[in-house]
């Protein structure tokens, strides 16, 4: 059960606010926060020092396909500046319903959005294998001249349909978190900080100077760095699933209730976290506590107000 | 001449960043922005405290029209959500060039953009007269559908052409920054803040809670209120032209290189400044001196440097 004085990372899906690309208007946004932040508050309202992340995929999707519609009377931005604007939008939202519910909780305190660059390696092999999709759905033809003309690099993601395929993008993992320092010092002087949305904007070091590159970092993988850089105790990640599984999607298939890392390293091992949905959670966790965490959860949103009480979740302990 | 220790607001203006809507890919906005900020980063190195703001025109309007022209397939978010979003673009745009040129003069600061609401009062008269221009230009048929379908405010902003109808907001008065005592604490710990972009994210107050409202605040009359949140000795507007005129456009045009508040009250009943334009920029300043502030300083992009040494622009005093 979390207590107050402890430091605690959320780290909320993007789909938790707006469910899928081209679905979801500003109120609805709303209303989906709304319901979000009900366990977040929940935290501060015991106590805790809360620090906040957030995904932006379908925030995202929704930028770059407005930026194509118009690509013939406005100049598109790289997918770095589209980051950052989704982190202003995803943080502006989140900032005004969380201090507002704290308001009506007779809770004075203040909520900031800090755009946040991510440092990442330049020779992350990430970037010589981009594999995370990116944006809208396009046809063989649209796929193949965006190749040609813009250096785009495609996969196939669908195995049907019209429009099976996407521009894929690196995501190379995450180093430090550029504004490290100052979301701690404002955590540490009581203010509750939405940082690194969408995994952070990634930026490479070149001769000493912060260069902006078109990839994606995974939110989590980003979001432990985060709590690392203010000195969390406890990281929550909440998804769309109760508790991980083993034997994902198989008959055999069993919740986790508490796992260790090691367990969780093993588990890793043996395949049965998705990659590029559960895996990097759970590494995010094991990261998390080998650089000194207390204790990670993954949850989903139904059960992160029993989460908090530690009656629902998996656990991840050292 | 500016000095080592004084605490300086610069206000730069949207075009400054971006000459129009649809004009200005990222690589010729980063180059302007370079070139913006040579002035910005000599005041940092001769040992000032600088805090940051900017406009944001020719970007919500870039984004304005590519919501519209993807409605059809993805739900366009209101206009406070628009400016957080470009808060979000500009100001990391801006920190990236700033931060790396003072890296190269080997100066390690911290510059960080903090998403900023601005509160304005619900009754303002400026909600029942809505007179800001925004957004795409419309044909008669287009606006006239807009007003009926989306209860949009329309123009007609241009004397003649296909198009020369626009949406137009409310632009009420500032009346205090909402992040104002963190922007101010940030720059005391000597940390670089961006903030305020746009003129900041309009909200109201109603019963204790802040809600965002579609409209647009001058940037140079939010710039002003911040510079009082964060105790500013100086504010700099640096704008499209060199000296504020008297007689502006006519044949008795002159240059005027200083004026007191009371001159420039003055000139202001007579008319001398253009409204939207130059006149709430000479607000600003006289607003500033009068809550304390010891210069203010209109100039231009080109005379910035001259301006700081106290060599060209026009300097407003008490």
């Amino acid at each position: 059960m979390l207590v107050a004085g402890k430091k605690v990372l959320v780290a909320l899906g993007g789909n938790a606010i707006k469910p899928a690309i081209g679905k979801g208007s500003y109120e609805e946004q709303m209303m989906n926060i709304a319901k979000a932040c009900d366990s977040i508050v929940r935290l501060i309202e015991i106590g805790c020092k809360v620090a906040i992340t957030h995904g932006n995929g379908p925030q995202i999707g929704d930028l770059l396909i407005q930026q194509e519609e118009s690509a013939w009377k406005i100049p598109p931005q790289p997918i770095d500046v589209c980051g950052a604007m989704t982190q202003g939008q995803i943080g502006y939202m989140l900032q005004n319903i969380i201090q507002n519910k704290l308001k009506s909780l007779n809770l004075n305190i203040s909520v900031v959005t800090i755009i946040t660059r991510v440092l990442v390696d330049k020779n992350d092999p990430a970037f010589k294998n981009p594999c995370k999709p990116i944006g809208p759905f396009y046809d063989y033809e649209t796929a193949m001249r965006y190749e040609k003309e813009k250096g785009y690099y495609i996969r196939k993601v669908l195995p049907t349909g019209d429009k099976p395929y996407r521009r894929v993008v690196p995501s190379p993992d995450p180093i430090a978190i550029v504004e490290g320092e100052i979301i701690k010092r404002l955590m540490d002087e009581g203010v509750i900080t939405i940082a690194s949305g969408g995994g952070g904007i990634p930026v490479v070091e070149e001769n000493g100077k912060l260069i902006g590159v078109e990839a994606v970092i995974d939110k989590d993988l980003a979001g432990e760095r985060m709590a690392e850089a203010i000195g969390a105790n406890v990281f929550i990640i909440i998804t769309d699933i109760d508790k991980v599984k083993l034997n994902f999607g198989k008959q055999n298939e069993k919740d986790i209730d508490v796992m260790t890392i090691e367990e969780a390293e093993q588990y890793l091992q043996e395949g049965h976290f998705l990659p590029g949905s559960m895996e990097p959670k759970v590494k995010s966790c094991i990261r998390f506590i080998r650089a000194g965490g207390e204790k990670a959860i993954i949850t989903s949103l139904d059960k992160a107000m029993l989460a908090i009480e530690g009656k629902a979740g998996t656990l991840i302990v050292p």
